[in-house]
């Protein structure tokens, strides 16, 4: 009874059961499904359950599992195995014509439309007429599970317009595709062209697919929107955890080593950064010795000259991230945050000299944390800015700015900043 | 000329150019494309030019416009007027059809699935035949624009089945659509499901369009994948924004004033954070006067505890933003957090061990400093899992834990374990 109650789920709710058994039990599961639905299944996993299952599964095995797929998973399963294995499923593969479109998107990088395209898509000659049009679709249906809109290419198979289905339906049987479909404002990607760009282009216009094609306009495949959802998901994703001084895409599911490498790295970095932080303390010694007090906003200053660091980084990392910013306006940028720092500034040195002199009433130290403060915020806000732009123009992604670099650079310059105030007040 | 250049342009594209104007420009650039077109422009439009621009329009003229659109962005639009106007551009509405849809759609929240759905789909009964569904098609097609998928409902409007056009234009014209249709997994959302919900589920299940129906499970309208992409966008951006301490959902666009509302709160909050520090810093005077050296560890120790308070926060959020992550599993969640914080508490704790030995041959110190590093590691670590945690649990936003937030917690929380275990060893 088991069985009949996983077998009737969705592709996507069987695949979240098996993420959750163990190898033994997963097996047995997956042994309960048909031949497409395997495939679907296996292509719903988390991609370390995958790998595992992938591992007892013989060449032959994956390789039926690979002709039900579309070809672009396909392409991205038998990408995740070692070259050998990928040579021995591909001589397996019984159909010459899938295997081939196979090995075709195998080629590209897949960080690009090329990584992402579909070999299953519609494809009408525009001197077609309806009827022929409808016979040919049914036989390149077949393979095409979602057909969204149909791409009209002339004889030398170069994208020259696009056909909805809907049109095709209510058109009459002998009306020419030529008269049917429309050559204004196609869209289309190259596929060399960046994942990122794809998804922009996909969300900007409301595309539920986009047509791919080569250097030379000739149509070679197509995106669906559903891979673009994760492309968009897992871009969020990076960039928070940049943000949040994690690399390497990782997960909560992620194993404990993992997990470490992560985070190692930030880590070390902010260390670093720490010491350096020591070293200032330590040169400004004197000075601390001669006025204890001094000693009690080391931690202050640092800490907001980071936070607001962080947060003129974020907005500029995601202004280049959904393309609202353009990297020529740095003045107006500029402008604008420091505005915005010397408001947020004026206020929180005004809050500290309120409250150093309520809680120690000692005024110097008070005008010395307040301009220490002020200071520090114009110099945070600046550097958040300037450094994921300089980053972005050398095309380093600009969120590698973010979280601890940002952070650790602003506590060296405010403890700096916090002294050197102080040698003029004191 | 540059009308022609203009006119010729996607909507999406267009509007990125009025978005750039000034009001006089904008207006006429607007003034130049015909019905259609404007309303499509005025729905890409930045919203707060869209809001400027809607001020300079008549009741009659935003009507008209209305009347282009989609419901659900009709809807959107008209929410954002206030009440007077909006009953007055409701009654200049002339078909009374689509004003009756739009006023319905004004009814759900706008954070749920009936605040996202629109009124254009596609419906057939299963007892029609295929002939007469596509005869009702062409009628109720006029309106749709895309239709994906066709919705099959019982006399009662109860949703019953999924009809691709795909499977419909092959069909022989006689057969009936209850023969057709699948009813097998039809996925659907309510009408007062989060709009997190439905772009889970279309994420999920890789859909293009989801039917929305109400407690009695009749059909009552559809929501489209690319609103959900804005969602899910949105999403991500909120949540980035909250890491990095701002609120309120603003872009390096806006104004001044808005970006300094949106940062300050976090600043004080910080702020606060700060002085509570100096007063632990304060309380422990006399051991700094005694041991100056103490004195240059007195950042390090916080900005470490920061930075991995917010890396666990970080995963944390994630992993119950995209579901991944099952609040029950709170003990094994624990206890891989504890040991990625003892593996890299170990690392950090050596390497400032060695360096403190280096540069200043003080063991004592450097017991002191690795052995408060290792510790205040644990606690962030703790800290930031559970905090999330606790938040979602009862249902508060986790992301309000991450950024400032967690990183003035372990501020202070670090600098207290600093000087405890410096008074024991000292
Ligand atoms: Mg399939
Ligand atoms: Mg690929
Ligand atoms: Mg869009
Ligand atoms: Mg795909
Ligand atoms: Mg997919
Ligand atoms: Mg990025
Ligand atoms: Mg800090
Ligand atoms: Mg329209
Ligand atoms: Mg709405
Ligand atoms: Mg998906
Ligand atoms: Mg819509
Ligand atoms: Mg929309
Ligand atoms: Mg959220």
């Amino acid at each position: 009874f088991i069985e009949s109650a996983i077998i009737d789920l969705h592709p996507a709710d069987i695949a979240e059961i098996i993420d959750e058994l163990d190898a033994q039990e997963a097996k047995y599961v997956f042994s309960l499904l048909d031949d497409e639905q395997g495939a679907d299944v296996l292509m719903e996993l988390e991609d370390d359950v995958r790998e595992r299952f992938l591992k007892i599964l013989s060449s032959k095995e994956i390789a039926e599992q690979l002709e039900q797929l579309d070809s672009d998973d396909a392409a991205d399963i038998l990408g995740e195995l070692s070259e050998d294995i990928q040579e021995e499923v591909i001589s397996q593969i019984e159909d010459d014509e899938v295997a081939s479109e196979i090995v075709d998107l195998l080629n590209y990088d897949e960080d690009s439309a090329g990584g992402l395209m579909q070999k299953e898509f519609i494809r009408a000659q525009m001197n077609w007429s309806v009827m022929r049009c409808i016979a040919e679709l049914r036989r390149q249906a077949e393979e095409v599970e979602k057909v969204y809109t149909i791409y009209v290419v002339d004889e030398k198979n170069e994208l020259i317009g696009l056909l909805s289905l809907k049109r095709l339906l209510f058109a009459s049987p002998k009306s020419l595709i030529e008269d049917l479909y429309s050559n204004k404002k196609i869209i289309s990607v190259k596929a060399h062209d960046t994942k990122e760009f794809v998804a922009q282009q996909m969300s900007k216009y409301n595309l539920e697919s986009i047509p791919v094609v080569d250097r030379q306009n000739k149509l070679i495949g197509r995106i669906t929107i559903d891979d673009i959802i994760d492309v968009i998901q897992e871009e969020a994703e990076k960039d928070y955890q940049m943000a949040s001084g994690i690399s390497g895409n990782v997960e909560a599911r992620s194993s404990v080593f993992r997990l470490t490498r992560a985070r190692l790295p930030w880590l070390v970095i902010a260390l670093f950064g720490g010491l350096l932080g020591a070293q200032v303390i330590k040169t400004f010694e004197p000075q601390i010795a001669l006025h204890a007090m001094l000693a009690i906003y080391i931690t202050l200053i640092p800490a907001m000259a980071g936070n607001v660091g962080v947060q003129s980084s974020a907005l500029i990392v995601q202004g280049l991230a959904n393309n609202t910013l353009r990297t020529t306006d740095l003045k107006t940028r500029l402008t604008k945050e420091v505005s915005v720092a010397l408001l947020n500034g004026a206020i929180c040195a005004a809050l500290i000299f309120t409250f150093n002199y309520i809680f120690y009433q000692d005024i110097r130290l008070g005008v010395t944390v307040s301009v220490a403060l002020m200071t520090v915020i114009l110099f945070a806000s600046f550097f958040g800015t300037v450094i994921p732009l300089i980053l972005d123009h050398y095309n380093i992604d600009p969120a590698l700015a973010t979280g601890p670099f940002i952070t650790t650079l602003n506590d060296v310059v405010g403890l700096f900043v916090y002294f050197a105030v102080s040698l003029l007040l004191y």
